[in-house]
């Protein structure tokens, strides 16, 4: 039997050996950082200097850095109760809080009348374009980009932004928000005074060291030129699949795009369909991202770029990684490809059957 | 150098073996849960089998388990907008969503005219008194007294319950919400259908297979007889102090406390002042809550049971565990009586000087 070939970095990323390392380290440390004892200050130190590595990995020194349980966590906590404008393309943990009214193009790049009452995101999961955010920008979900594309959050010009761990390679359930130093952040979870008073809670330490380590290990891979590399690969997959498949086309392809993503739509043959059948060739993609893969029902993502919404069911993410190889996307390539001309064919019958 | 001695358990309990065993095993799992490919169904099933070791270990069989990041978001979570009655004796994660007006007596006990509309903790965090929860309570904190005394979630005769990993040898960052099976349970975290929809947000699989781990070994401590052995070292402790200090006190004393708490009372002599010479010395205490312990106030647990607000800053806990043993505890009655006569006489010279 093959090995599996796990194409679906953006629903969430191997452990990188690096967090993997520093979490082992965190399990030796025995106290409550929030405690005064030698124990309690050792675990406070080792929380500030994770603090300072996701900062200075974000490009965010001197800003504020709250950990939270992830991204969803932090846009409830940046995002309730503002009411901030935003495209129908943003996450669901996001559209959760904002009025979707925002105009969205064919080529998925979004138009923002007013910056700060709007939220947009850096780039987006499914077909993973890249928005040039506006100046004054009020938050930024900075999840999908954070690792993938070297950026600087003190250089984008926006109050607040907010990442996940698992994207880039660290543990799921650890996230952060950065704001401006001082920005007013109410907190929604109380009783303890822990992350200046904005996020009760004894501190996730074995995550958030994790989280640490995976940000400085994607931030030295961006450093090494990773994003080239992984950008080549993906732009091998879309050229075999494209000279294979008359029918395909890849929403957002005219946008500047994360390295790492590739949406693939096929009109008429259902995303759903093709996850399974990948699944049983032995890789591993999605239809849409993992949180609402459960459910079928059209991309809001590619709907709000003009795509028809009868086919906005049918398109595949594949989403790739530094560790992703040449060859790993090839025989994905083969195998979708078969699996396109048997779809093809049957629809061709099916038509020529109709016309009888 | 002799080794520094962890007498701080119930602020933060050093991670079990069995817990780390777990982490790791954990960080081979690649998949996201919401995935339908096999690496989602793996990290689906890992879960749910996490999930039926807690309700396993709470004895909450049948019941609902939500994971959430701790017992902080978990108060939040089922307290939040219902303004339910509850004793100022309670964490400050419950005191901030409750109205603080139920009575304690001086034995650390509370009275609950209408359970339906009260939160009433199992355990107290401070003095380990344990309360008699009334049937038909709304929620009770059941942190501190999970692992640590045997209880059943289905016979308390309760709605809803929470609980942290960390507080029974589990890693931060990770807890849980336990209802009767179909409570409503209003979403506060967004945008995925996770935790059948009550908790939006990726799941955090490595914290969440070391706290089922975690709590499957401190039930199996248990049903080893482990709290006659804490409850006795813990006993010979508060025997040796009050052989040697005429001044102590052990705040609910009269009342079945956890066996592994041990509040020590000494009018006059600061709690905070205790804690720094017994870190000095090479002894993790505390005084008061974790979370508050930056904070110099007297406990509002203490004052609840009438001890005087001169008085109330004036304690420390010391809270063991499993792996402590009784030479820990007696070289720390050897350090702090030494502390203890040495503030006895300053505080005598001081009265004769006055005098004169």
């Amino acid at each position: 039997m093959t090995e599996r070939v796990y194409l679906d970095w953006n629903a969430t990323a191997p452990l990188r050996p690096e967090a993997r390392a520093a979490m082992l380290a965190a399990t030796e440390i025995v106290g409550n950082p929030s405690s005064v004892h030698a124990e309690g200050r050792a675990a406070k130190s080792a929380l500030e200097r994770a603090r300072e590595d996701v900062a200075s990995a974000l490009g965010a020194e001197g800003a504020d850095v709250i950990f939270t349980s992830g991204a969803t966590e932090s846009a409830a906590l940046i995002l309730q109760g503002r009411d901030l404008a935003c495209a129908p393309a943003e996450h669901a943990a996001v559209l959760a809080w904002c009025r979707a009214e925002l105009e969205v193009d064919r080529n998925g790049k979004v138009a923002v009348p007013d910056p700060s009452r709007a939220a947009l995101q850096l780039a987006n999961p499914e077909t993973g374009v890249i928005q040039d955010l506006p100046q004054g920008l009020a938050v930024s979900d900075l999840t999908q980009a954070f690792g993938k594309i070297p950026f600087a959050f003190n250089w984008l010009g926006i109050d607040a932004g907010f990442v996940s761990a698992h994207k880039l390679g660290g543990p799921r359930g650890i996230g952060a928000l950065v704001v401006k130093r001082g920005t007013d952040v109410q907190a929604r979870l109380k009783g303890g005074g822990q992350e200046q008073g904005r996020r009760a809670g004894t501190e996730n330490l074995i995550g958030i060291m994790g989280f640490a380590a995976a940000a400085k290990a994607a931030q030295n891979d961006l450093d090494q030129g990773i994003a080239e590399k992984v950008s080549g690969i993906r732009d091998s997959l879309m050229t075999a699949l494209e000279s294979g498949a008359e029918m395909v086309t890849f929403p957002g392809r005219e946008s500047r795009r994360l390295p790492n993503t590739l949406s693939v739509l096929t009109p008429g043959w259902r995303g759903e369909t093709q996850v399974m059948q990948m699944d049983l060739a032995g890789f591993a993609v999605s239809a849409g991202s993992a949180c609402s893969s459960g459910k079928v029902r059209p991309s809001n993502v590619l709907t709000s770029m003009g795509i028809a919404t009868e086919w906005a069911g049918d398109a595949i993410r594949v989403s790739i990684g530094p560790t992703t190889d040449h060859r790993d996307v090839m025989r994905f390539a083969e195998a979708w490809l078969a699996a396109y001309e048997r779809w093809r064919q049957r629809n061709e019958a099916r038509a020529t059957a109709g016309r009888v």
